[in-house]
């Protein structure tokens, strides 16, 4: 087995629901070995009780069998292993502690002012272990916001539902909850980053993420309103007229889209089009004439789209040498083999019936010349690695461990 | 000065447009030294040419004095050095052979085939320096793909276009590029996970993100398909009926976001709205029966909404426990004042004249409790650093640098 880049680091998983799980996911399939902490009072994880489940029989909206479990959890808890522990025991933070001096890297997205009141926050556990990276990912930062933090509220509030459609339309809500999901990625980045700061100096830090921050930094990536204040309109819908030709196109059998940005490209739409004069038509000989006639350029394309199946319209496109694709709905786009081959994204399995249902999962979408990367161990049942954990690693004796269960402190 | 997390890590910087300058603008942000290598004989990255532009006289679509410089140059060269090098000139790939010597890190987003031809391929530059972290972003990654990647190409093959919307909708582009900002995400995760490998293991290697995998692999972070075969529909536009009440509403000046499926919630919404009797209305009692009625009991809501200012409307659902927030536009959320504070946004300067026009730039949106992060230093014109980086990192003397200058090497 090659070596994994984060072989030899252990994180302890304080997380729940989406975006911290899919952080501690990521850090999971680059190798390190994650401690999943979940409350045996409460079932674990609220994305074990999330509909569908997958089990014995396959896909089902409710849980038919003990051992059918959800795929929410069978996506993010991946290569991890799970322990029960109530954080909210007289001995319960005792047993966390023991766990948090052996790692280098907590993550928690609990809300706000939880850790505290627990005695779990980053003053306590750096107490424990000063070179942890302890790393918290919320709504709005440590200090709270103006709302209970969900997917929805964090696209509504980051500007993001302006910037799809055109002007004057309504906001846009994405189905994927891009709210949830950018936070994470900024967690791992900002976690690895303190790993090699703490590796430098002996000493850890907090990291903090907010997911409303997160995401508006991304939008803020593009400046949309100084781009609009010189008449760079960005929210064009599916067409550009100031890049024209460049946009989404319906042919007979579904929607395709090109981009045309240059000379070079519209006349490769042109000949595609099978109309290669129109590239010395004073209508749309240059990029200028292409942007003052786009709506007439944009009906020519979508009149031609029409009337073809739209992989001959891709094939014609690119053949010409036009950035062209099919516009993919998800379900064909995860199924990518080019994509599968790469492992960036992959199939689900249930831990002891496989893949009785075709259900599609994210991958570790980095591919590393000299590391093994992604997810070969499927979702631990609750507290499936106690005796792992809590005996192995901490080196808990087994009257110990009879005691915890007993006490229901794990 | 704190600390940075990549103080002492030296990142060499290949890339132009956005996928690639935005991951070594993080890297910068995090403490790295940046060395952007640009072609002198080009005029260095394309994104210089980019309008709009900053200058003495704020901000313009054209370039009207020589140092007015690009919008797109000023948020993505912020904290990087800028060297000129000539990689097609036969002297051109000693030097940089010289930088990657002293370099952990180098990023390159050139198009599939160009670093072979050049000459300073991962293959040749580990030769150099075995312990090197490569780090190439490309539209399908190693292998090429389909169509030449543009953002819209990547954002069409993904799947992401049939996330927003409703069911039978036309696809749905997102005016911010996620296709060009996903990836550089994956890249600086891949890029710390093999900088920590390094340093256990003393081997660098090559880290291999696609564009169309990064992207994807966030679409399957949701399995759409499988939430479908049970009858979650999760295409619903700017409702969602499985979880009702839940959606954007219009008020008198403006939309909102509400997230109410709990019962707790709805009877919060119930509350705000001034009619609490409804919690026990039998068509909105239990979420099955709201889910059932989602339609009567958006079309309330939505009323309700449509008599009042958005402000009114989101404080009287927040102060009844609802999560509720306002759509905002992009300019607006990026003047966020919490998001502001924490620096997940800042003001754009110019490195002359400083800030002559209101523009907002991405920032790096982690807080480090023991780290100073993000970006203190404007981008560099083209060259900048020549002296420095040549000179006093590589140790070239003056006659070598003249030579080199002479020659148009750099």
């Amino acid at each position: 087995m090659a070596e994994q880049p984060l072989a030899g680091r252990t994180v302890v998983d304080l997380t729940t629901a989406l975006a911290g799980p899919y952080a501690t996911l990521l850090l999971a399939g680059l190798g390190a070995r994650v401690v999943k902490v979940e409350n045996p009072r409460t079932g674990g994880d609220s994305s074990r009780g999330n509909a569908p489940y997958l089990g014995r029989d396959g896909l089902r909206l409710g849980r038919a069998h003990d051992d059918d479990m959800s795929v929410s959890m069978l996506l993010r808890g991946r290569n991890k292993l799970s322990v029960t522990l109530d954080l909210k025991h007289p001995d319960g933070v005792a047993v966390l502690s023991d766990l948090v001096a052996r790692a280098d890297v907590l993550v928690e997205n609990y809300s706000a002012g939880v850790t505290g009141r627990l005695g779990i926050d980053y003053p306590a556990m750096r107490a424990v272990n000063p070179k942890l990276v302890y790393t918290s990912i919320s709504g709005f930062g440590g200090q709270g916001g103006p709302a209970k933090a969900m997917d929805t509220i964090i696209q509504a509030l980051s500007g993001i539902m302006g910037t799809a459609g055109s002007e004057g339309d309504d906001p846009v809500r994405n189905g994927l909850p891009v709210g949830d999901l950018v936070a994470p990625l900024f967690a791992v980045i900002g976690t690895l980053a303190a790993v090699v700061q703490a590796d430098r100096t002996g000493a850890g830090q907090h990291v903090d993420v907010s997911m409303l921050g997160a995401l508006t930094s991304l939008v803020a990536c593009e400046p949309f309103d100084a781009y609009a204040a010189v008449g760079l309109v960005q929210r064009t819908g599916s067409l550009v007229p100031r890049l024209a030709p460049f946009g989404l196109f319906e042919a007979a059998d579904g929607w395709l889209a090109l981009c045309g940005p240059t000379d070079r490209f519209a006349a490769g739409v042109f000949s595609a089009m099978g109309e290669p004069a129109l590239a010395a038509d004073p209508r749309f000989a240059t990029r200028d004439a292409r942007v003052a006639n786009a709506g007439a350029l944009h009906d020519l394309i979508a009149a031609w789209a029409a009337g073809r199946r739209r992989a001959d319209a891709v094939a014609l496109l690119t053949d010409n040498g036009v950035p062209a694709a099919q516009v993919r709905e998800p379900a064909e786009a995860v199924r990518d083999p080019l994509v599968r081959a790469r492992e960036e994204v992959v199939a689900l399995e249930h831990p002891r019936y496989g893949a009785t249902a075709d259900v599609s999962a994210t991958g570790v979408p980095i591919r590393f010349s000299a590391a093994q990367v992604g997810f070969d161990r499927p979702a631990p049942v609750l507290g499936e690695h106690n005796d792992r954990v809590y005996g192995e690693l901490l080196g808990y004796d087994a009257d110990r461990l009879a005691a915890l269960r007993e006490a229901g402190v794990i």
